[in-house]
């Protein structure tokens, strides 16, 4: 039974002076409607998309923290180059964090909504770096029993991105995938899918050790970009895969531009005639991180039939439609354990989630530097 | 009647030491097959779409000039980085040339081809780079009565792209076009079709005389790229008008990157709340020229909702279909007096445009210098 009637919220402001503010504020726990559910939020990962919205642009670098160490306010300063993309946010004070799971603790009036008290389920829509969320009973994913809110936290942004990229795979017409930052949590749910249902996929890394985390999961195809064999090793792998789609999570630098280029060398292979526009094949990246901020360089030495475009879940889930979303979700949560696991280094508390030590890990968006909070950690409940 | 038996033909060869040659040959006139004709090309334009095939990414600062005054071999390098994607066309002779017009001058037995006989005719296909082309008749464009081959040398490239431009936005679902380089032959006729059609068009030029030519035909937006305001200009157009779909002729540099960031702050001067991830208004950009070759760089400051890819003329036409493309084929044909008229800044024989110093002029691809072949100028027939 719940008894308290205000909880912890994460809060993020954009001030129209350049200056980031985070804070924790203490919000009323809404009443649920008849068809709502209030969740005990328990676990939330801090995702790469996440960062965004809580960053506001601001040079993390610039952080600075004040205020009790139970209620901290972090500032930052924004370039004056971001705040130009900032003007729809500016000095609203935004709740933050896309998913979590939690166990519902009170209900709306609704056969359906009080059917989930007790429940442990997994939700999706903002606002999760809070003690309590409320959310309509339907959105709920019940996790199957005996599955803690940490093994449910990451049941849709990573597995449905994961899900979606065969999907869109499958849609545009391609054979096989290409993806970068390959060894993240998203990586691994991504090659274990593949090797589930008998996909091609190209793994690209950037350190040796990545290299090893995905042998041991079993992956075929994983390249190295530091390696000077890079390019050769990627055409290579796209010749023995037929892939001509690539998701790339980096966004900045050359990284799509090899990919295309190297698409195209491997259409070339086969190809009976020169062409003065390239190949006919169409390749195509999409760019659904921005792992680096900086621009995207396109050397453009890959002809005339190619893509380059940004990908995102929620249009994705929508152009699906509900039923095709439904699917993904109901196999997500058969699979939480096997297929759809994800590892965190480390699970911390709304104010540690704001100390500007973890900041500084978290923030750099590194594979397996990945934090999971836990808003009622260390507080009463 | 055609007495002769060969004709000259422009070439170009990509050696493997990285030279390229280009020279005249002197090749067979073929005999026709029953379905086919002879046509003596009159008039060939020199497209910045010709350019590629002809000078095969050579560095044409280093061309040098050999050979007799009437038969020239212009040879140049070849930078290392280039020779990559020659692969395909290495030690090969290629004709060059993708559209012309003149006089059929020979014919198969079939009827339709007889009944070509001494009609000037616009043609596409390559190799038009010569003083004879042979080709199917059912391929041969009539010029109405009293066209002239200068005035239907163009009938194709720029006309077809520029009506390819306007059935793309409407297949796509925007309302209203970006152009760059706007004020070149295609752009111009662009104008005449969004005027005469009602369609908005956003022209994006780099000199204030281009400004002036394109308001001397009647453009309503039209935006300076040398401005210091020019990408609220560009916002302030793309607000007037809904655009959402850039056709990009430069390809490389910032612009492709800019015409994204300002549709993205138009869409969001309507936008109801703050996404995280821009506005969900789909910008895309189409690059279908190179007249910049050096990378392209994307800020990437424009939401998640955008795509940049290749935009050819040749798939175009084959997505649309037969009957769709013959219908854009009559229109060009109707109006190329009006709407689809062009103008040459010069026209040369086959072996003026191997002199070194009119390469460096058509060469540059710059709005206005725009050159005109015609294969049997000072030539006896």
């Amino acid at each position: 039974m719940l008894q308290q009637s205000t909880g912890l919220q994460l809060r993020s402001t954009v001030k129209k002076e350049g200056i980031l503010e985070l804070s924790l504020a203490s919000v009323p726990i809404p009443e649920p409607k008849s068809d709502e559910v209030v969740v005990r939020v328990d676990a939330s990962p801090i995702n790469p998309s996440d960062l965004g919205l809580m960053f506001g642009g601001a040079d993390m670098s610039t952080a600075k923290v004040s205020g009790a160490l139970d209620n901290p306010i972090v500032t930052a300063s924004i370039p004056p180059s971001m705040m130009k993309s900032m003007i729809g946010r500016m000095d609203q004070s935004l709740p933050v964090g896309n998913e979590g799971a939690g166990v519902v603790v009170r209900t709306g009036s609704a056969d359906q909504a009080q059917a989930l008290m007790g429940k442990t389920v997994a939700i999706l829509g903002g606002a999760m770096y809070a003690q309590f969320r409320s959310i309509k009973a339907s959105q709920c994913l019940v996790l199957p029993q005996g599955t803690t809110p940490t093994e449910g936290a990451s049941c849709f942004v990573n597995p449905l991105t994961a899900l979606g990229m065969v999907e869109t795979m499958r849609a545009e017409g391609h054979a096989a995938l290409v993806h970068t930052a390959a060894a993240s949590n998203l990586g691994q749910m991504l090659n274990k899918i593949c090797i589930k249902d008998s996909i091609g996929l190209v793994n690209i890394v950037r350190k040796q050790e990545h290299v090893d985390v995905l042998k041991a999961i079993g992956a075929t195809h994983i390249v190295n970009s530091s390696d000077p064999t890079f390019t050769d090793d990627l055409t290579e792998a796209l010749v023995a895969t037929g892939a001509t789609l690539a998701f790339d999570a980096i966004g900045g630098g050359r990284l799509a531009s090899q990919i295309l280029s190297c698409m195209e060398a491997a259409a070339n292979r086969t190809a009976k005639e020169y062409s003065r526009y390239g190949s006919t094949t169409h390749k195509q990246v999409y760019i659904y991180g921005g792992l680096d901020g900086g621009p995207t360089e396109l050397v453009r030495n890959f002809g005339m039939a190619w893509g380059l475009g940004g990908w995102l879940l929620v249009p994705f889930l929508q152009k699906i439609g509900p039923e095709a979303a439904q699917k993904l979700r109901e196999r997500v949560a058969a699979e939480i354990k096997t297929t759809f696991a994800s590892h965190y280094n480390k699970g911390v508390s709304l104010a540690e989630a704001l100390r500007l030590e973890e900041i500084a890990i978290y923030g750099k968006k590194a594979t397996g530097q990945k934090y999971l909070i836990n808003p009622n950690k260390g507080l009463a409940h």
